[in-house]
């Protein structure tokens, strides 16, 4: 090994300044990390995953054999060995368009499409195609710190808007039009809510629309639960309002088909009326996915088969599971003095509950208390500050409804324990 | 449709900055782009691609029915549809060290090994690693045209230093010592070369680490082509040098596998003095990932598989088609007269040829040889300028024997055709 002084004579670093950004970005996955981290090695006990969006490794999540099916083809078939086209080939850009139109009152066209790594990628290629110098951004709190990370790197402003939990997770509209401003570019909807389990209504939606139309702001629409919903609001693309709004619709196959590993996303302008294609946002789309890495090209032939062959009865199966365990989580939670939930949840994997500490004995935060539950109950809750809520915590229920039980037996014994003697 | 003053109330345009340094980006795609454009559709012929670095497409080059295998195994066993951690699953990272660690003199750790979307994500970060503000790289000219492109979207300054065709296309080591100074972080070799055909000895690459090391920079190889090598010299990875220079090693299994569809790279840290983990240019690396879109956990998957259980004897006959392959081609260069080949391609699928436009009639450069040659042919090649080097031609031999033969025979005709009147 070198020692120091043997070190200075290299001309390189890592690059600081793109590694302080990076530091200073609070994901999901660092605070994950760190929660596993401080898990006990001696707990007998499995540990219990309620902190993720991933239900993947349940059994009885296991994803549509006809979707296994449709990659097997595509490798076996030797077609797809070779580079693909940076939007991606034509029948999955073609299938992806069937797909969502089914959804919408127009037909998408294939060139509305832009196939991208996972959800991940379409956000990383939308914020950085807004963000022209001066740009800002309207992002929702709770929301998904990916969108700030992305901001952050690439010096896109952002200002935050608040979803109301007294009135169902709703945008607050008169927050947003006291927030924009000459230099908004657009505002961020996640509907199916993560981390709130919204379903927004067709009404509120439509609201948020002509909220957007009013301020010039385009609609970035992180659809990536996408009819993961399970109460009495049925999942409306906000791509239904893009008559009123130009519409760019993130998604991906991960959360409905149940394989986020697949890493197989889209971006997807909808816009009837042109708008986005004459103020050069498509083109720019493009051109960035031009210079980017881009799925498998047999990951994207089998997209045909897999959008066009899953049958209803695995969603379905889903469905029920995720009610199931929604209903449980809601349950459970009320149980729970300091911890209480505003929403019964309603979509997507994930629940907002909030936690008294003013309770507890020897908990200051919702950090605290998630690193504290990890370790003596090895139960893992993302803290609410990691979706931008102190003092909340995000729950998820994508877990299979025997572990989910379990873990809010830890969860209540863990509570009890540290209560605030009366 | 909206027109031209409805459109004025929309605040959001495409990033206008991004797209002005995306569309100057000289990529190979977009030239290749612009060649298939002016193909003639009334060609009964089939075009001949001698432009592309992908052969898959060819039934000789079929991947590996292992390598399918892998894949198929990986994704029916349902453990791999989760996400993975963003530098990869673990026994993907050693079955690469282990892989790679064949042909070092030291054994690489898991720890030393990145998972990235192909060579060209693993290009993309270790770009972005290298580039703190002021930094310059020393990039080979003629070169791959993705390293320039990167650069530029990052603001890193590019310096060139000349391959030398009367030498082997080796490194300028002198005009190396010229180029680099205090803020010059890298040099970066390709080899087997892209686009030159060349294989390097043990010997010019010890003089290359031992010139970088005396520069105090570090040495980026872009193994891409690595052991497709058919001539005299063997292929020798840079990395045997890391105790004399830090070597960031890039590499993937798309050209070996002749599956560049299927997105699965690295970045490698041969760096057995540990210099690298100290300058904090592993760490920046493993923050870039954090941030990073993924490949599909079962390609991780499929990796130990497809990197232990490939026989050689499909790599031989790989290699065996390469080397016909590339005898046709320098022989027919040798019947042409506008066009002559310095040095007979030893690896990789590439070679460069001299363009003598003063012997044609109506062609005033290689772009302009190019588009003709694919309207009038339908043969592509690309023009020297999409790498760097003005009136030459980069010519693929990655192709099935008789198509190159047919695509020569269209070359032929074509300069005899434009040949100046004597």
């Amino acid at each position: 090994m070198e020692n120091g002084s043997e070190l200075e004579k290299w001309g390189f670093r890592g690059n600081e300044k793109l590694s302080a950004a990076l530091a200073s970005a609070v994901t999901v996955r660092g605070i994950l990390m760190k929660l596993f981290e401080s898990l006990s090695k001696d707990d007998p006990r499995p540990t219990v995953p309620l902190g993720h969006g991933d239900p993947s490794a349940f059994p009885c999540f296991r994803t549509a054999a006809v979707a296994e099916d449709a990659i097997v083809d595509a490798v076996r078939s030797a077609k797809y060995n070779g580079y693909a086209p940076s939007v991606g080939i034509l029948p999955a850009r073609r299938a992806i368009a069937d797909y969502l139109s089914r959804d919408l009152p127009y037909a998408l066209s294939p060139d509305d499409v832009h196939v991208t790594i996972g959800c991940i990628q379409a956000i990383e290629v939308t914020m950085a195609v807004l963000a022209r110098p001066g740009a800002n951004i309207l992002l929702p709190r709770p929301g998904f710190p990916y969108y700030e990370s992305r901001a952050a790197a690439i010096n896109l402003e952002v200002r935050h808007f608040d979803l109301n939990p007294e009135k169902g997770w709703e945008v607050d509209l008169e927050s947003i039009e006291a927030l924009a401003d000459e230099n908004t570019v657009a505002m961020v909807i996640i509907n199916p809510g993560n981390p709130c389990g919204t379903v927004y209504t067709h009404q509120h939606l439509k609201k948020i629309a002509e909220t957007a139309r009013k301020l010039g702001i385009l609609v970035v629409a992180d659809e990536v639960y996408h009819h993961l919903t399970f109460g009495s609001n049925p999942f409306v693309p906000m791509g239904a309002f893009g008559s009123i709004v130009p519409v760019i619709t993130l998604g991906s196959i991960s959360k409905r088909w149940i394989v986020p590993g697949w890493r197989l996303g889209w971006i997807v302008t909808n816009d009837p009326n042109g708008i986005l294609r004459k103020l050069g946002v498509v083109e720019c789309i493009t051109s960035y996915l031009n210079m980017a890495a881009d799925p498998p090209t047999f990951m994207q032939g089998a997209v045909p088969h897999m959008l066009e062959k899953t049958g209803e009865d695995f969603f379905a199966k889903v469905i029920d599971i995720l009610r199931e365990a929604a209903g449980i989580c809601y349950d459970r939670i009320e149980e729970i003095p300091c911890i209480t939930c505003p929403n019964k949840p309603e979509g997507s994997m994930f629940v907002m509950a909030k936690l008294n500490v003013s309770l507890l004995e020897d908990i200051n935060d919702d950090m605290e208390f998630c690193l504290k539950l990890a370790k003596e109950e090895s139960v893992i809750v993302l803290p609410g500050v990691a979706v931008g809520m102190e003092n909340w915590l995000r729950i998820t229920f994508g877990i299979d409804p025997s572990s989910l039980e379990d873990g809010f037996g830890r969860i209540k014994a863990f509570c009890e324990r540290h209560a605030k003697k009366q």
